[in-house]
C-alpha cells in the first residue's frame, strides 16, 4: 500500500461518513456518488480508493462494507483505541457524550483534572481522578491515545506529563502550539482556527473542496 | 494576491499562533523559526508569506505585527464577524467560554436551541431563544455566521433554515454530511475525523507537518 498523506486520510474519513449513510439495500456505490457526496473529483476518489487497495470494478462500483472496511484498515481504525481524557469542563462532558467516538472505536477509559473540587466526581460512569495520578494510571489503563482539554497555560505541562506517561497521541483543544517528542503524535483542533478557516471561505469564496489539500 | 488554497489559509492560521507567542522585546522574527514552531517548512513559511505580501528583508526577517496584519487580512479577519450559536448544550457552554473566538474578531450575538426547556435560560450573558425564530432573528441581529451544535438528526433542518435566513458560512459539529447552497460555505469539526486522523498518525507515523496538505 502506497504512504498515504495526511490530507488522503482526512479525504478517507470523509469518504467513511458518506459510506455510513449510504442505504443498505441499494448495493454498490460509484466513486461519483462518493465525490459529489464529499465534495471532491470523482477522479480523487478514485485515485485515493485505489491507494488503498479498493479498485473497485468499471461500470459497477464498489461493494460499501468491503470498501469501508478496507478504508477503515488503511486509517488504523479497524481496532479499538483506549484513550485518557484530562481537563474535565464543558468541553469534555460534551466529548463524553459524543456518539460518534465510541462508534469509531475510541473508548475513553480514565478522566483526570487537577481540581481537588472535581477529583471523584462520576461523570458519564467514570471518576474523575488527581491529574498527577497520570503517570502511573496511563500505564495501568493501557491508554495509548490522550484528549487534552485543559486551558491554554496547563496544557504543555500536562502534555509532557502524558508523554512521559506513555501515550502514543494526543488530541489537543488547547488553542496552544505544543511541543511534543516525535514518538508522540498529535492533532490539534483549534477552534478558533476552524472559525478562521470558515471567515475565509466566505470572504474569499471557496477555493476548493472541503477535504482536499 | 494570488489565490488562496484551503491548505494554505490553514497554515497561516498557524503562523498567527506561532505570532501571538512572539515576544513583543524579541524584534523580527525569521521565516525558519515560524516554520520550526509550525513544523512546516522554511520554503514553505516564505512561499505563504509571500503569496499574502509579506516578503520579509534577507537576513533581517519579518517585522512580528506587520506580518501578522498582512495574515490577518489575507484570511479576512481584520474585522469583527457576528455569529449565532444553535444548540446550547455541553459543547455550546464550552465554546462560549472560549476565550479565542471573541480575541479573533468573533463575537456570538445569539443562542438558539429547540427545548422549550431550555429557552429563556441566560447563558454567558446571552439568553436563550426559540430555534423557530431563527428566520427573523439572523437578519435583525446582523448575524453573517452560525455555529451549529445541534444533535445529528436536527442538523440539517437547522441548516436549512439558517441558508434561509441568509447566513454566509456555518461552524458544524454535528457529525453528519450537511447539503447547502454553495452560497453558503461550511467548515465541519467533525471529532471523530480528528480521532481518526490521530490513529493515522500514531499507526503510520507522521507523513508530513499538521499544517501541511
Amino acid at each position: 500500500m502506497e504512504r498515504l498523506s495526511r490530507a488522503a486520510a482526512h479525504r478517507l474519513s470523509l469518504y467513511l461518513r458518506a459510506l455510513a449513510v449510504w442505504p443498505a439495500d441499494a448495493g454498490r456505490v460509484s466513486s461519483g456518488r462518493i465525490a459529489a457526496a464529499c465534495g471532491v473529483t470523482d477522479a480523487q476518489v478514485r485515485r485515493d480508493l485505489a491507494a488503498v487497495g479498493s479498485l473497485g470494478q468499471r461500470g459497477a462500483g464498489y461493494d460499501p462494507p468491503e470498501l469501508a472496511a478496507a478504508i477503515r484498515a488503511a486509517l488504523g481504525i479497524d481496532r479499538r483505541w483506549r484513550a485518557v481524557l484530562v481537563g474535565v469542563g464543558n468541553l469534555a462532558r460534551a466529548l463524553l457524550r459524543y456518539r460518534g467516538f465510541r462508534a469509531q472505536g475510541f473508548e475513553v477509559v480514565g478522566l483526570f483534572d487537577a481540581d481537588p473540587g472535581k477529583v471523584g466526581q462520576r461523570v458519564e460512569g467514570l471518576e474523575v481522578e488527581p491529574a498527577d495520578r497520570l503517570g502511573r494510571r496511563v500505564g495501568e489503563l493501557a491508554a495509548e491515545l490522550a484528549v487534552l482539554a485543559v486551558p491554554a497555560d496547563a496544557a504543555q505541562p500536562v502534555a509532557d506529563a502524558l508523554s512521559a506517561a506513555g501515550v502514543r497521541g494526543i488530541l489537543n483543544f488547547a488553542p496552544v502550539l505544543l511541543k511534543l517528542p516525535p514518538r508522540v503524535k498529535m492533532v490539534t483542533v483549534d477552534l478558533s482556527i476552524q472559525l478562521e478557516q470558515l471567515a475565509f471561505l466566505v470572504q474569499h469564496g471557496d477555493p476548493g473542496p472541503e477535504g482536499g489539500g
